[in-house]
C-alpha cells in the first residue's frame, strides 16, 4: 500500500517547479514514500539502526529512513490528500505524504535524525516536534525560531532523539487552520534497550475532528466546539481498524489528542494505567488504575495492561456526541411530542425522510436512510448480533486464545463459551 | 418511600401484555420494587448475605435482591419515568424501576448475581456494566456481544462481582438518546470485609445533564453542548439532598459523570483525595490533595477526607454556568450598554419581565420573576442570609458536632460562633 | 505604577457616599492602593512580617498590607475597571483596586489576616478565598454564610493563612455575572522556611475568558462556550508579558483556571511536573512527567521545572482557537471552495476584506485588515522571522545564559548558536 517515489519524479517535481533548488541540493534529499491506502501497516522490523520492536499505527504507517553517515534521513511532504474516512465518506484534506495524518516517525532514543520537509501546500507551514527536547531553532514555530516555509521550498531539521517516549509532530504556522485540515503525525522513540518496558503489541493513534457538513468535502475549519466528524487518526467507525491480540499479551497503546476538546477514553472488559506521558514514563508508584482516561488536547498518554480476558471489547471515546457520525445534532427530539414540524426540518435536508413515530432513535442504527453524498450514517456497524448503531470514535479490542504472536489478521466476531451470554428470560 | 409491586401487577403486567414470557419464567423473575419519589432513602443494613454498610444515593435508593441459590437476584424494569428534577419542575424521562437515575445496585466483592431487566421502553434497549470486569457475553454491547432487548421482553444478566468498588450501569444501544433521556444508575461493590477502607458516610451520585426548554417537560436528545438543565441523580439545586455528617467522620463520595463535558467538583472548607476509579482503588503513593476534581465523561471517582471544619460548605460544579439553571444562556447582557432592546426580547419570553438597568444581574437571585409553566428559576435557592442564587450542579454538606452517628435528618443551617463570621466595617 | 490612595481621596468617598460608615470605623480601614497600569509589577521584598520571596504576577501586582498588632490588613475595593486587554483593545470589566484581576495577596503560613473590602459596584457581593481552610462564617457564601455586601458597604473578613499554597479568590454572588466580568485574584501563601521548596523565579497567572463583540466593550455575560478572548489575567497575546529565566534556574508557574473549560497549557523545549494544587503539596511519589498539563475549571495547579534550555519557548493554551483573538469562529472555510459568499459576509463585518482565494489562512497573519474599533487581529504578534500568527492564551519562555538573578528584563528575542537553526536545503 506504501509505493516510493524517488525525488525525480514527485518530490523533486515540485522542487523544480518552485525553481528554487540546485541539482546537488536535490542529491541530498531522500526520497519521499507516500501511502495510497487508509489501510493499517504492521511495520517491517528496522532494516538499520539499532533493533526496536515497531509500533502499529491504527489506519496508518511508519515512514522510512535513509541512514547516512549514522543519520536517519527522513522526507515528509506536506500536500492536499484525499482521506477516506470509512468507506462511503472521503474529506479533502490537508496532511503528509498522500495521508492525514502523516506516517509515524520511529527512531531509537540517541538517534541522530534529519528530516526534510517539502512544502507543498497552497500556504506556508512549519513542522512542530510536540514534547521533543530539542535546541530553540529546530521547534518549528514560525515567526519566534524560523521563517516559516514558503510553498514549493524544502527545509531540514537536524536533532537528536534525545528520549524515549510519544510525541507528535504538527504545524506551528497558521495552525488553527492546518491542524483542522488533518496535518499531524506520530513519533515513537523507543528506548535503547528493546527489553525496557516491552509489550507484546503497541498500537498508537491521535484523536482528531473535522467538522464537514453533510454533502461536502472540505472541513470548515473555525469550527470551535461544533465538529461534527470524530476520528481517530482521521477514521470514522466502522472505518477504524481493530485491535487485535493474543490472551494474556501485554499490551500498550499510545494515545494522541489533536482535537478541541477532551476526550474520555474507555476500554471494556479490561483495567489499565497510564505508564507513559509525552513529557516522560510515568513512575509506578503514580499510576492510576482506570477503565476511562480523560485525554486533554494537546496530550499523549501510553496505556498499557494485559489482555487477560478473551472477547470483542469496545474501545471509544465515552463522550456519545463522539460516537455518533454527522448529523447528530440538528435531529430535533421525536420522544412524545408532536414530530411533524421536526421531519418537515430533517426532509429539506433528506427527502425522503420518514416519520419514526415516538419510539426513540434506535431503529435509525437500522434503517437505511437515503444519505446526501459522500455522508456516513449517524448510527452504523454491524455486529454478529445486529446493528452496533455507533460511528466516530469506535473500534473493538479483539482478544483471542489462538491468536499467534506477531498476527495482526482480523480474527472475525468472538463466539462466548456455553453460558456466557445474557439470555432471554423464558429459555 | 419505595413500594414492591409483585410481577403479576407490573412486571408481569408488561410481560404479559408482550406475550413471550412462559408462566414458567415469570414465576422465576424476582419482584421489580420501584420509587414513587425523588427523596435520598438511607439504605437498611443488608438483609443476608455478607454484611457491608450501605451507601446513601443522593435523591435515589438501593435495590433489594432476592437471594437464590446463594445467588442475588435484581430486577430492573426499563421504562418512561416522571422524575421531579427540583419542586415547580418535572422532567419527563426514561429511567428504571420509576425514577431516573435507576436504583443503586449494592453487593459484595465475590458476590454472584442475576440482573433481570424487563424492557418497557418504546424502543430496544441493553445495560452495559460500566467498569465491571466480566465475561464478553454480559457486556451489553448491542450487535457486538448480544442482540439488542426488545420491548417486552426480559433478559438476564449472571456475573460475579469480582472486585469491590464503584461502578455504573447504562444503556449501550442508541446510547446517545437513552442516556440523554436519563438511563443510568450506580453499582457499589463493597469490599469482603467491611473494616477495609471503612468510612463512617458513603455518599454515592452520577451527574447527568438534560436539554428541556422552558415551559417543556421532554429533553432534547440530540444536544451536544448547549445543556441547559445539569443536575446530580436527575435533580437540580434547590433539589439535591445536602449531605450530612457529623464533626470528624470520615467521608467518601462516589461521583460518576455521564454528562457529555467535564465537571470539576469543587468542596468548600476541607481538602481530600482521589481514592479509587472505576478501574480500582487509587494507591496512597498516587494521591494528590485536591479541593476541585475535574471527572471526564464516563469516569468514577471516589473522593475521601475527614470532616474536620464545622458549617454549612458549599459542594458544587465549578463552571459557572453548570450551577444556574435554565434561561442562563439567552440572557444578554445589560451592563453599561442600552439595555432596551435586551429587555424586549425578554419580554418576549416572560411578558412581566423588568428592565433592570445597569446594575448587574443579583437582584435576579431575589426577584419572583414570572416563569414558564414548568421552568426552575435560573437563581434561586435561600439560606440563612438570603438568597443563595444557585441552580444545578450545587448543594450543601453540612458538618455538625452533634449529629448523632448514623442520623441523616437535616439539621438545619448552621450558628457560627460569635467571632467567627464576616462583618460590616461599622460595627 | 501602582498608585497609593487614602482612604479619603477614595475609598472613604465611596463609603461617605453611602452613608453608612462612622468616622471612628473609617480610620479602621487601611489605605487601599490601586493599579493603573496592565504591566508586570515584580513585586517587592516583604517590609515586614515573616521573609518570604515574592512571586511575580503575570501583568499584574501585589497587594500592600499595613501590619496592626501582628494582622496582616489588606483593603479590596471590588469597582468597575478598564483593562487594556492588550496594546489596541481594552475592556470594560468590573475587577478590585483599578485592574482585573485583583492584585494577588501574598503572605506567610500562620499568618493572621484581615480583609476589608469596599462594595463600588452597582450590586451585591461577597469574597470567596477558594481553596483556604476557614471558620465557615469567612467562606464568602452570599446567603449561605453571610448576608451578601450591598453597593456602598465595606466588610471584613479576618482568618489565619493556615496551610503554604496557591489559591484564588473570586465572588460567590451572582458569581457567573461577576466571574464573567473578570472578578478575582490570587493568594499565595509562602511557607515559614523560605528555604522550604525554594525556587528561582515564581510565576503567577489566572486564566479567563470573556466574551467580547468585535466593536465593542464590555463583555457578554451569559455566554456559556462561545468565549471569543481568551486571556491569562486578563490579557491577550501580544499583550501577555513574557516569563524571563537564567540558565538553570528552577522555575515555579502558579496556574489558576476561572474559564467556563479546561485549557491544557503546553510548555516548548521543557518538560516538568506539577508540585502541587489548591488543595496542598503533590507528593514527589505521586507526580507524573509532562509538557501539557490539562487545568479543569476551578483548579489551581503549581508546574515546577529547571530552565535548561536557552532560548524563546512557546507557552499556551493548546487548543487552537484559544490561541487567536476574535473573529475566529464566523470566518467560512475558503479553501478550494467557492468563497465569493464567504467573502461577502465578511465585507459586511469589514469593509476592505479582500478575497485571499484558496491558499488557506497564514496570509491573515501578516496582512493589516481594517478591523472594527477596540478589536485585535485574529493572529498577530512578530517574532525576530516574521508573523507569529496568534493571539489569546500565548507568551513565550525566556531563557538566557546571562540573565542576572533576579532580573525580570525582557532580554528581546534570541539568537541561536551557529548550526542549530532549521535552513532551507539549498544551502
Amino acid at each position: 500500500m506504501v509505493s516510493r517515489r524517488g525525488f525525480l519524479s514527485s518530490a523533486a517535481g515540485a522542487l523544480i517547479g518552485a525553481g528554487a533548488v540546485s541539482r546537488a541540493a536535490l542529491a541530498q534529499i531522500p526520497e519521499a514514500p507516500l501511502a495510497e491506502s487508509p489501510a493499517t501497516e504492521p511495520p517491517p522490523a528496522p532494516p538499520n539502526g539499532r533493533p526496536y520492536q515497531p509500533v502499529v499505527t491504527l489506519n496508518g504507517w511508519s515512514l522510512p529512513w535513509r541512514l547516512k553517515d549514522n543519520v536517519k534521513e527522513f522526507h515528509l511532504i506536506a500536500e492536499a490528500v484525499e482521506r477516506e474516512i470509512a468507506p462511503g465518506m472521503t474529506a479533502h484534506l490537508w496532511g503528509y505524504n498522500g495521508q492525514s495524518p502523516g506516517p509515524t516517525i520511529e527512531c531509537v532514543e540517541g538517534d541522530r535524525v534529519r528530516i526534510f520537509v517539502t512544502n507543498k501546500l497552497p500556504e506556508y507551514t512549519t513542522v512542530h516536534w510536540h514534547g521533543m527536547r530539542l535546541p530553540h531553532g529546530m521547534d518549528g514555530v514560525a515567526g519566534l525560531t524560523q521563517p516559516p516555509i514558503q510553498p514549493g521550498e524544502t527545509w531540514v531539521y537536524e536533532f537528536e532523539m534525545s528520549r524515549a517516549g510519544s510525541y507528535m509532530y504538527h504545524p506551528h504556522a497558521d495552525e488553527m487552520l492546518q491542524m483542522a485540515m488533518g496535518m499531524m503525525g506520530l513519533i515513537v522513540v523507543h528506548p535503547q534497550d528493546p527489553a525496557q518496558r516491552a509489550v507484546d503489541r503497541d498500537f498508537a493513534f491521535i484523536m482528531n475532528a473535522y467538522d464537514v457538513e453533510p454533502g461536502s468535502y472540505t472541513p470548515r475549519v473555525n469550527t470551535m466546539t461544533d465538529f461534527n466528524t470524530w476520528t481517530w487518526n482521521s477514521r470514522a467507525f466502522p472505518g477504524i481498524s481493530p485491535l487485535i491480540a493474543r490472551l494474556g499479551d501485554r499490551i500498550r497503546i499510545r494515545i494522541g489528542n489533536l482535537t478541541m476538546t477532551n476526550h474520555p477514553i474507555h476500554l471494556h472488559g479490561h483495567s489499565f494505567e497510564v505508564t507513559g506521558t509525552d513529557g516522560g514514563w510515568v513512575p509506578e508508584s503514580a499510576r492510576w488504575p482506570e477503565v476511562t482516561i480523560d485525554l486533554g488536547v494537546g496530550q499523549m498518554r501510553d496505556i498499557e495492561f494485559v489482555a487477560d480476558a478473551p472477547g470483542d471489547w469496545a474501545f471509544h471515546c465515552h463522550k456519545t456526541h463522539h460516537t455518533m457520525n454527522a448529523m447528530g445534532h440538528e435531529v430535533p427530539t421525536y420522544i412524545g411530542v408532536d414530530f411533524e414540524e421536526a421531519a418537515q426540518k430533517l426532509r429539506r435536508l433528506i427527502p425522503q425522510y420518514m416519520v419514526m413515530g415516538d419510539r426513540g432513535g434506535a431503529h435509525m442504527a437500522a434503517m437505511q436512510m437515503q444519505l446526501p453524498e459522500n455522508t456516513l450514517p449517524m448510527m452504523t456497524g454491524r455486529g454478529p448480533y445486529g446493528p452496533i448503531g455507533m460511528g466516530g470514535m469506535f473500534t473493538v479490542f479483539k482478544v483471542r486464545e489462538d491468536q499467534a504472536r506477531g498476527d495482526y489478521d482480523d480474527p472475525g466476531w468472538y463466539t462466548p463459551p456455553p453460558g456466557t451470554m445474557a439470555y432471554r428470560s423464558e429459555t
